[in-house]
């Protein structure tokens, strides 16, 4: 199988336009095929403030209101995914920017309401990529680019994790190309010591994991991160790394930040 | 060669909702290969003013500033657009929502300052709009959906008039498909009588056009449309329609509007 990418960037590369900047260039340069998924960042929360859209909190959860919506509408798929898609093009990446109703590519449920009224918020299940119509689209030599947002497939655009979208297009396209998921986050990967930046532990096995877990090294925000990296790898996706965007041009010599395998 | 739609519609359309979704109905179920290019509307309007940015006029012309284009680009390439495509995948039309700057299909050059600097305004010339990449997601199956924003190439977003883009895309796909322009306005065709909306006039020849307009039967605002609308078949159009959104089911019979024709 052909080898892809598929790499997550979030509010710290987008909130700095010398990181994006830098971070574009990059992965313009990456060979093969490759997906870009980027989060939000600050620029909706300004945005809403300057609307005068107050953000809304339930038990310290954030809702998508319809206002709400709207903005992250207006932010993460039409400003950050547009200058993106512009900057791509300047690096000679053919960049194609898109959300989850673009072409249908992903179909997300409203979140049920139990407890909570998340609002606009699309949850992900394992048919929600359309991994062949994707597939199509790579193949016309286009590098998509993903906002967070998705839609129902009733005519209502929804308000996604972004983490969640890179992690199921990576599952999904891992029956058709030999996927490698890229977080990128604040730190250079996961690190042995906390208080290290340089304490990088370079590789992880699932069954090292399971040491590391019991051992306390890692915990806090940290173990979720990687639980769900060891699910997509258990659900096909071939390998995980998490790092720091601007170390992105290592990825070719597979060093870049931790990498996590079965 | 296969018949191809390129129909733009524009703030009349888009500002009304119910308009909107009873023309993006009639638009998903009009067969064959299609593309529509949506204007703006009065929401970039109103958000500039919620934001505080006063509109810029030089000589009774808009200009678009950085703020502006920023507006633009949230507005039309994000809140309308996606929430267009969305509705179009309600109505199992696979819509895809593009810019310019998507897969590079429409590359402009920013307007030169000569007595007005129009700011971050993009013109586009014969060789902007690159057909084969068009064709090709066209034979993916999608059906483009094209906000009036393209880029420079250079890393710039730039506003674009949704009509130049129309009869662009028009002219550059007219090689490849037999291709009919579709602009929808707030009348039911060109009148014979401005004070009729019933004086209709089925049909006009580039020659019949002449006596019209030697007769002063289209002057004023009709004037420049039909200059364009017969510029466009002169380029390799096969012909151009000019009438009411409601009334788009009648053109799979030929009778929507005003049908221009060599």
């Amino acid at each position: 199988m052909k080898p892809l990418y598929v790499i997550k960037i979030g509010g710290n590369v987008i909130d700095n336009s010398e990181n994006l900047h830098y971070f574009l260039n990059d992965f313009a340069s990456l060979d093969g095929y490759k997906i870009l998924i980027h989060g939000g960042g600050k620029i909706a929360t300004d945005l809403s403030h300057t609307m005068g859209i107050e953000p809304k909190m339930v038990d310290g959860r954030r809702i998508t209101d319809i206002e709400t919506l709207r903005v992250v509408t207006m932010v993460y798929a039409g400003l950050i995914n547009k200058n993106i898609v512009a900057q791509l093009q300047r690096f000679s990446c053919n960049a194609i920017g898109l959300t989850g109703a673009d072409a249908n590519l992903i179909r997300a449920a409203r979140r049920p309401v139990k407890d909570i009224d998340y609002g606009f918020v699309g949850d992900l299940n394992p048919y929600s990529v359309d991994s062949q119509k994707l597939a199509a689209l790579l193949e016309t030599a286009v590098v998509p680019v993903f906002s967070a947002i998705t839609h129902d497939g009733e005519g209502q655009l929804l308000n996604t994790n972004a983490d969640t979208i890179a992690s199921s297009i990576a599952v999904a396209m891992s029956g058709l190309y030999k996927t490698s998921l890229v977080y990128c986050f604040e730190k250079k990967g996961v690190l042995r010591d906390v208080n290290s930046d340089e304490s990088v532990i370079r590789e992880i096995s699932s069954s090292e994991f399971a040491g590391l877990k019991a051992d306390n090294v890692i915990a806090g925000g940290m173990l979720p991160k990687l639980e769900n990296a060891f699910k997509a790898i258990n659900s096909g996706v071939s390998e995980v790394y998490i790092g720091k965007s601007d170390e992105l041009p290592y990825l070719n010599e597979q060093s870049f930040g931790t990498r996590l395998f079965e």
